[in-house]
């Protein structure tokens, strides 16, 4: 009846629909956590305004908010909510106050607990639909709970509360979306057992933010100017950044699991990322094509490290922590307020670009921005006073998405005027006067060209919105949620015992939080002020490394990964050093798995590595193709190669595959690769051999009791290992032995036995190879971790 | 008998030289030119310093004025010059005025013209010294004269005016050094057969500034600070700038010769960038290692090109040198006043950091300096207006040696505050307060650590000063002055009929001869404002790109910039297409001259090719070593492979380099490469094959009348070639023909001959080889650049 009455009224009111309008059917919006704080503050409001935008659409609506609350308290609470609701400025008041009247008729209460609960909604759904005689157009459930509550309620709607065949049925997601990559997968597990991919939107209401979703139709809007300029040839570096005055006081509950990095680098902050990041394709209002271009961004993205962040916590944090939740006196958190992260991305275009990625609570200003800095590649040749008068070349070139708060306090879009003129949709941006002397990112605000939406809209509306016409570019696909997850959730691991710095929040934090970045890492500028907060006691970090001797040569030892650290600085060394005296270093790595680590270090720490003076020889090769997975040399090629550029003519695989064959003595692979080492390696003495231990002792592809490579002067051999791929080639004890430098590395407990072993041995290369290792004229260092040598 | 008197005189007032001291013997000092415009200025007060600094020294002096000028008049103009000689601020005035009427009583004229003129200045310094029973200890004879008088007084010195054995000879020489490397070696060779290499002192009057001459002691004071910073990984570029606000009036007949490169860049700023980019010796106070490591640096230098540098000329200069040259109305000289050059050095340390270098007349301002700016890597958490404050990591971190004049107007060391408080020798200079609100390079100066000297010095009188020592690392040796030379002429020689952007001169010029870098080259900023003096009249950017067909398949014909850039865009689209289908790209390239064009723009425009997927192949090859300068593949390594990131794997180049030797037939390179086809590229059906055609009509290594190749199944196939290196590998017709896509380019006015003649052939391969191309079922199309299609 009640909704009977509501359409008399909405045909009665002007923009009146056609009857093919109204056979558009009936929409029933559930709002689950109707009297939650989302709710209040955005939610309702969202609904109510999507009403007034949508009341003439043809559609017909109902809104149900549901809670755990019983009936009658829940329903005062939410009406008491409703009552509030704000007609928008731009509408006028009296078409506002009879269409907030209607809304509130067309709103209902539902305590949601049971699966009873459930299956009464639907009854009452399906009997007002047939009381008023309308086709149901669809259902939308909104969860505004906590992520905990998501499978039971999903379980619910699924099973009792699915609309008839020719409905649509969209549940819409509010995160947090599981708390790391294994969660994120299992709640997506479940979800996929009840919902179709498409009926899920997953909100990250920074997509609704105005400025965030410019950024996509801006750079396709601006392509002539974009498409030179947009690559890493000339952009400086990239900011996203969102800044907090607040601090978490009264959500620690929520804050204390989470943290600034789940909390707003996951979702909002890497979402600008990948808008900024991806390649644009054909087509930007389609999702699809969006969707895989931004998983291709993600593909892209460089693995990050603990050294790719820095982060801090309000010294007022923990206390809060102890307060809200009980804690006892002394508690310590762990959980960052303040992160700054380095994002690479191995693309072509953004090859090391960096990408900073900022935020925190109880900072000195709210502020919400993008920035993309491009290179100074000026030379201005008049004096700095007549330079600054004008666009000079010479000042900063920046394109600005001001996603909101801060100075400007609306959002923008600035771009510097000695760029371009950006192309801006009219009807939903306008250029704004820039006569004030505002300041922003170190120039006058009139040396850009600003814009700013037409018609501010809130986030949740525009999403709310989006929602209602079913278009799911401004939500986060299931695949694009664990593309994300995958990429953070290395970093959440590493750092999960990481030290904090401690800042004391607002203008007071003064220069604590500045960072740097060096070397492909970052760290804090000012050296710490002493209230470092270091929660975990065993980090290998304050272990020194020891140096000592190991079968009468030098012996570094320490935890692995600053081991590895070590070894890789000093490969450098003897790399600069070599190439400084002759010109080239000609480097001969071993295969095996140890190694990895090692490659991925040297390719993305050591810049200053002469890669391009370098000659890269392996040491030992399996028998199958070098494209094969199993070949050490696509094992280098993956780790390190493609990652360096050392040029084509410097690198070396062993010829194993031959005529289409694979180390046939006839072939003769083991004499080209001996020749090939003749004509380039002076002396056949390489400048660095690595080599490895096996937990038999053996080195290189050398094994016990080998026919060939332990003794006599052939300096590359075949050889036969006791497990698959059996064939192997290999270089010589005899040509190894030869070498300047022999560095080798030996991790992991597994590896204490032999090492133990090895360590008391004599020279015996038929029963452990490794111990025949002994360059004649050369140095030879052992790399062993703690665990390998102490067990 | 004057000289004794004066000896006399000197003895008598303070500072009492010892016996031993005495003992240091006489210098004859001979200033050649000594009524020139340079001896006014600055080289008779330069002697006259020198004389104040050292009559206590133990040396006597005499001081020989010498011109083409007869006895009297010379006699008269000279002492007009040396009566206005200035009593330094520092001197007392009363012992100055007494030294200086001694200066005056030391001082005679001779007219030097004859051969014998020389003999009897000899026979005068002897006369002297015998007279006054002095032992002689040198002469010194400073060249201020025309160039081209060098050669005949350096004769006339060598054959009767050396000083007797056991005394030394120094003579000084005023730029310009020749005029390029050919003309600057020649007299270099004349100057050798007179003088040996330790008695020549070439005057690069910089050196003696203050700010230039700190900057070896600084980078050696200061090594703590800048080892880890003065490199590529920090730098963000240089800028050695030296401006005047004069123009070349009056001086025309020496500046049109020579022009703003050889006046001013080749030397002066020259040797500025070489104290900078220098690799530091143990002792930079040894000449000989500075110079050695000087040297090392001019090797690493990258070759400039056209494209390296813009030039100006001022407005009023055509008319200045008409007047003063006597030249006919409407006389256009190609003389650049203004030049910006970007420097590459592909040093480890500097490989990639931008030096720019430059210099004009008629600017805005007069100000020298060489300004080293520091990459920005620091983010800053707190909002501007704190950041402002203090002295933020966010700032600009700067190096400046300011040369003089400018806001300054002092010589001077600046440091940002943000970098490090720098090591200076506390007797030569001393810190400067900062109070003043000026601005330097964007920032207060307050911003700075600021130096200046305690005590300022005209260069020439450091120079002199330094020449009387016997000090050589203040002065350019002759393979220094070569390996500048040799550096520089290669623009010279290209730029020599370049276009010159005409400027109005001073606050006028506003942004006109601002300038950019754009992938390695620079260009200016502003687009052309109509004005342009443009020598030669062929630029072909305005025409359109046409289409049609050639020979029956589409023709793309434009000029050649704008073919390469559509035929690079048309090989991504290629690319994209099939990598999409079929997963993988399979590209034959052609070697040649054209195609390097092509490379560089697909590497340094073409971010989205997707290169990991492409399999890179070799129409042709030449037998030589993949290394050597002349093959194929080293070509396409250069210009594309390793800007780009093709996979090791995916990478073939053509089998010629076998068992040590060069394409013997028994090696079967043809058969291992045809091998390699068939294994990976589906039927031998190349995606796409890029083909050039030679003036004989050759395309591929296919050459007219060849045996094999033109007929035949045979995929791929050796051939001679009639030109070096003769012995050719290259895929056959029938190989070419299945491919899918096959784009033919042709470049050049040198083309269009052979252009025509295939326009109308049929299909004649052994006469035409290019006319048998015809893809049995794939897509032909002709990118024939104008000039090659309509002569």
């Amino acid at each position: 009846k009640m909704l009977g009455r509501v359409l008399c009224t909405v045909l009665f009111m002007g923009a009146l629909p056609s009857p093919a309008e109204l056979s558009q059917g009936h929409i029933s919006v559930v709002l689950l956590g109707a009297t939650g704080d989302l709710a209040k503050k955005y939610l309702w409001q969202g609904l109510f305004q999507l009403y007034l935008d949508q009341v003439s659409s043809g559609h017909s609506f109902t809104f149900h908010g549901a809670a755990l609350t019983a009936l009658e308290p829940g329903q005062r609470l939410m009406f008491d909510v409703l009552k509030k609701l704000a007609c928008p400025p731009d509408e006028s008041p009296d078409r506002c106050a009879v269409l907030k009247d209607q809304f509130l008729k067309l709103s209902q209460y539902h305590q949601l607990k049971t699966a009873e609960n459930y299956t009464a909604l639907n009854r009452e759904i399906e009997r007002l639909l047939r009381q008023e005689e309308l086709r149901e157009a669809g259902r939308i459930f909104y969860f505004s709970v906590p992520p905990f509550a998501y499978t039971e309620i999903a379980r619910h709607i699924n099973s009792s509360c699915r609309p008839p065949a020719g409905a649509w049925l969209r549940v819409v997601l509010e995160k947090p979306f599981g708390h790391d990559l294994q969660s994120a997968q299992q709640l997506a597990a479940e979800l996929k057992s009840f919902f179709r991919e498409e009926e899920m939107y997953r909100v990250d209401h920074y997509l609704g933010k105005q400025a965030v979703a410019h950024i996509l139709p801006f750079r396709d809007q601006n392509r002539q100017f974009l498409d030179p300029i947009w690559n890493r040839h000339h952009v400086e570096r990239v900011e996203i950044v969102l800044k907090e005055t607040v601090d978490a006081k009264g959500r620690t509950s929520f804050y204390e699991q989470y943290g600034v990095i789940r909390d707003v680098l996951q979702n909002h902050l890497t979402e600008a990322l990948m808008f900024l990041t991806m390649e644009l394709p054909a087509n930007v209002s389609r999702a699809e094509e969006v969707l895989q271009c931004k998983l291709q961004a993600f593909q892209s993205l460089r693995r990050l490290e603990k050294s790719s962040a820095v982060l801090g916590q309000y010294q007022t944090y923990a206390s809060q922590v102890q307060e809200e939740l009980q804690k006892p006196q002394g508690y310590i958190s762990t959980t960052p307020t303040f992160a700054g992260v380095l994002i690479h991305s191995d693309s072509l275009r953004w090859e090391g670009v960096p990408f900073l990625l900022a935020s925190g609570k109880a900072l000195d200003e709210r502020v919400g921005y993008v920035r993309v800095l491009f290179k100074n590649r000026a030379y201005c040749a008049q004096s700095e006073a007549l330079r600054d008068a004008g666009h000079s070349q010479c000042k900063a070139k920046q394109i600005i998405f001001y996603i909101g708060h801060g100075v400007l306090n609306t959002p923008a879009v600035l771009v510097s005027r000695n760029l371009f003129r950006p192309v801006m949709p009219q009807g939903s941006w306008r250029e704004v006067a820039t006569g004030s002397d505002l300041r922003l990112f170190g120039q006058a605000l009139s040396d850009y060209y600003v814009y700013s939406p037409v018609k501010e809209r809130e986030a949740y509306s525009v999403l709310i919105s989006s929602i209602y016409h079913g278009r799911k570019d401004f939500f986060i696909t299931t695949e694009n949620l664990l593309a994300s997850w995958g990429f953070w959730t290395p970093l959440l691991d590493s750092i999960s015992h990481q030290p904090l710095r401690l800042y004391p929040g607002g203008a007071e934090n003064q220069h604590l939080l500045d960072f740097e970045m060096v070397s492909g890492e970052v760290a804090f500028a000012v050296a710490e002020p002493a209230e470092l907060l270091n929660p975990s006691k065993q980090m290998p970090s304050d272990y020194k490394t020891i140096q000592s001797t190991f079968r009468q040569s030098p012996l570094v030892s320490a935890w692995s990964e600053d081991l590895i650290s070590q070894l890789a600085s000093d490969m450098e060394e003897a790399a600069s050093r070599s190439v400084a005296r002759r010109g080239q270093f000609h480097l001969a790595l071993s295969g095996g798995s140890s190694p990895v680590v090692l490659f991925q270090r040297l390719a993305r720490h050591h810049y200053a590595f002469p890669w391009k003076h370098t000659h890269v020889w392996l040491v030992d090769e399996r028998c199958v193709p070098l494209t094969d997975t199993e070949s050490n040399f696509f094992r280098l090629h993956k780790h390190l190669l493609q990652s360096v550029r050392v040029p084509y003519f410097n690198v070396h695989p062993m010829p194993v595959h031959l005529n289409q064959r694979l180390c046939v003595e006839e072939d003769r692979g083991t004499e080209l690769y001996a020749k090939e080492i003749a004509a380039l390696v002076a002396n056949a003495s390489f400048d660095l051999v690595l080599l490895g231990m096996g937990t038999d002792g053996h080195t290189a592809s050398l094994f016990p009791q080998s026919e060939s490579g332990l003794g006599g002067a052939q300096t590359v051999v075949l050889t036969e290992s006791p497990v698959k791929p059996h064939q192997r080639m290999s270089f010589s004890l005899a040509l190894i032995n030869k070498a300047r430098q022999v560095f080798v590395l030996v991790l992991g407990r597994g590896k204490h036995d032999i090492t133990t072993l090895v360590s008391r041995a004599g020279h015996q290369p038929r029963k452990w190879p490794i111990s025949g290792v002994s360059p004649s004229s050369g140095q030879l260092v052992w790399y062993v971790d703690y665990e390998a040598l102490l067990g």
